[in-house]
């Protein structure tokens, strides 16, 4: 928790007075968030906010942030966490479930830092499942065709529903093991499946990577 | 889990040669349906059922039984759990979160049984908190209506995703503790609020209760 | 066309410094929400837009209105359109398919005010059929209960698309006729039936309706 | 019109008993949908159906054709009619706005059969604008995308509500006149943008194309 925290908070520091920022999902995401909305209280700074979720719409509207959607304004910078990252900062996302509206917003800012502690470093991708979002009609034509790509799917269960987990969007997440050797074939690949409306591989988008290790902050760049 | 089986069969047990059946949610119509699954192989009887959920579809598909919608026929049974009954044969349901797509159904069905464990028989509802499921763009304007309305509304967050649990059509669930002297004014009232889909509150549909005690079943009828 | 200009302009000027509007949706709105950005941009006043559809959203950004959400903040004051106007102020709308959003809005709103024309105004509802936003699983069902309820539904067909109208929300929508004697209660009975989710009738909650007339233009209060 | 006619009845003269048969959408799969009804009513064959729209799944259930889905079955062979078709069977689909689970549907067919009057026959694509299914929250940023790679995208309107097209999947649409040279280059870089659901460009899938000409039927094939 300790380590997220500090990247979250250095990333919040790298924001500039009148920045509109892409406001990523999740635990890492959260710090940042906050923080941010510190600084705008302390430091009378103008920032806006894109969320990629509800639950960063929700974080952002309690940390006093003013949100703006994507048809109003660009992203200069975004920050997200991720689950995994490669040495050439390829990242698996979509642990929360919120990785295509992340990836719409990441992948259009002018700058994009992803925040993650050490753990999350990896040689090649692939330990984590690639999450993959799939339009209800097709659960079963999507999954024929993940494992005929040697993919090893499970469709991801809710907790505290009924069946499958909704996303945002009102669709369902495939987590799908895959033996990845290269991150942007395997991109677009899924992405060309009839029903698949996003998947959590990040390819060559990122600009910047703060990982956060018990001896200190570490940034890895393109 | 052994009284919830024997509700489950036993209400599988009722359906007829021919009938159409809607096909509850949750952890005890799990047994009904995987049970009346077995009775169409091992009879061959002529069976269809009309899923009130994803969860209910994909268990109604694996258990081999003919699926069809409300478009195409009418339900002559429905089967459903339920979270709290009162001596009124009153319920409340959602905490699956499928209870809107289950009341369109139980609704419009012919007989609408409900199977549950004993524990679920209570005099009074309000125990358990009532679902109300939400347009997202309501989420504040409701919450507001139910607290004026002297509940208290927590909106329902996921575990397998980040932020709010979805449902199946896309909206939220505020899980909402009332003080319930009138179950059915508190229904209807719950769905005059602007963007309120549907509350878990079942007044007045249920033909009969079929309750799982340790010293056998009983059955309770309006 | 003039007429409808009129009344939007005259409700846009009665909007003041800081406060938040609802925006609603149609031809007659679409001067109101130009006039605002007008005013915005010449007597550089504060004012913040929640819109009530997409095309208001769209409408808004373009007239550069600051755009903000009922999660944020509470509306001052709403202006909408109408289909039809009673004696008591009870409206129709829906006839854009927006009325499920213009309903959460509107009805939060401090106050809300109705523009229209003067055809708009009818001594008795139900010449314009009433819509009614249905969850798509429950098309038959719903109907059903539409005809034992004395109306006469119509799915509504799309023009560009294929088959029916989709709504922002992702549902359908029935036109209905009724002879409608009681707003307040036909309202509350839609809200009833399973699988509905709003229907087009706003009764008792307009505080003004400015009319546009030939002759000039008249205002209805409660 | 007879010309749609008899390329529909022609398709529907291919389907064998035992098929599962994915039902496409639009005025040419109209006479399809009608025509195999009329062969399951008359021949008493055993066919069912995976429609492909709201508006195929409500012809189908006029037509009496028993309705299954591609979690149930798979396709055997599917129907669909195109808004351009070229020399190698690509194919532009999309005016109705059901591409995004046409695809998902065609593709899974052991067989598809395309079914047109002459007009749709091409030699370049590109006349007809591709449809592109983008989610909501990306309007703008997809659009940017599309004009990068030299589309002209225009935003879909309805006629019978206010506002953009909204499609069975809850997204909008863009129309985007292209300089088509590689159909299925361009087909897999639509889906790579974020926020892309599914494009109107089916390359290479198609098994066989029945043509309808005032001189009689022509049969197209790979």
């Amino acid at each position: 928790m300790e380590l997220k925290r500090k990247v979250g908070y250095e990333a919040a520091n790298l924001i500039k007075d009148g920045d509109v920022v892409g406001l990523g999902t999740g635990s890492t995401t959260h710090y940042f968030i906050e923080k941010l909305g510190n600084r705008i209280e302390i430091e009378e700074i103008s920032i806006m906010g894109v969320p990629t979720s509800y639950q960063s719409f929700y974080l952002a509207m309690n940390s006093k942030i003013p949100i703006t959607t994507l048809d109003e304004h660009n992203v200069d910078i975004a920050v997200d966490g991720a689950d995994e990252v490669d040495p050439e900062l390829n990242l698996i996302k979509g642990g929360g479930a919120a990785h295509t509206l992340e990836k719409i917003v990441d992948e259009s800012a002018k700058q994009f830092i992803v925040i993650v502690d050490g753990s999350k470093i990896v040689t090649e991708l692939g330990s984590f499942p690639v999450p993959v979002e799939v339009i209800p009609h097709a659960t079963r034509t999507v999954k024929d065709h993940l494992i005929a790509m040697g993919g090893l799917p499970t469709l991801r269960m809710a907790e505290r529903k009924d069946g499958p987990v909704v996303t945002d969007n009102g669709n369902f997440i495939y987590d799908v093991k895959f033996d990845i050797k290269n991150p942007k074939k395997l991109e677009t690949e899924l992405n060309t499946i009839p029903g698949v409306v996003e998947n959590g591989i990040f390819s060559q988008i990122v600009d910047q990577v703060i990982v956060g290790r018990d001896s200190g902050i570490e940034i890895l760049k393109k």
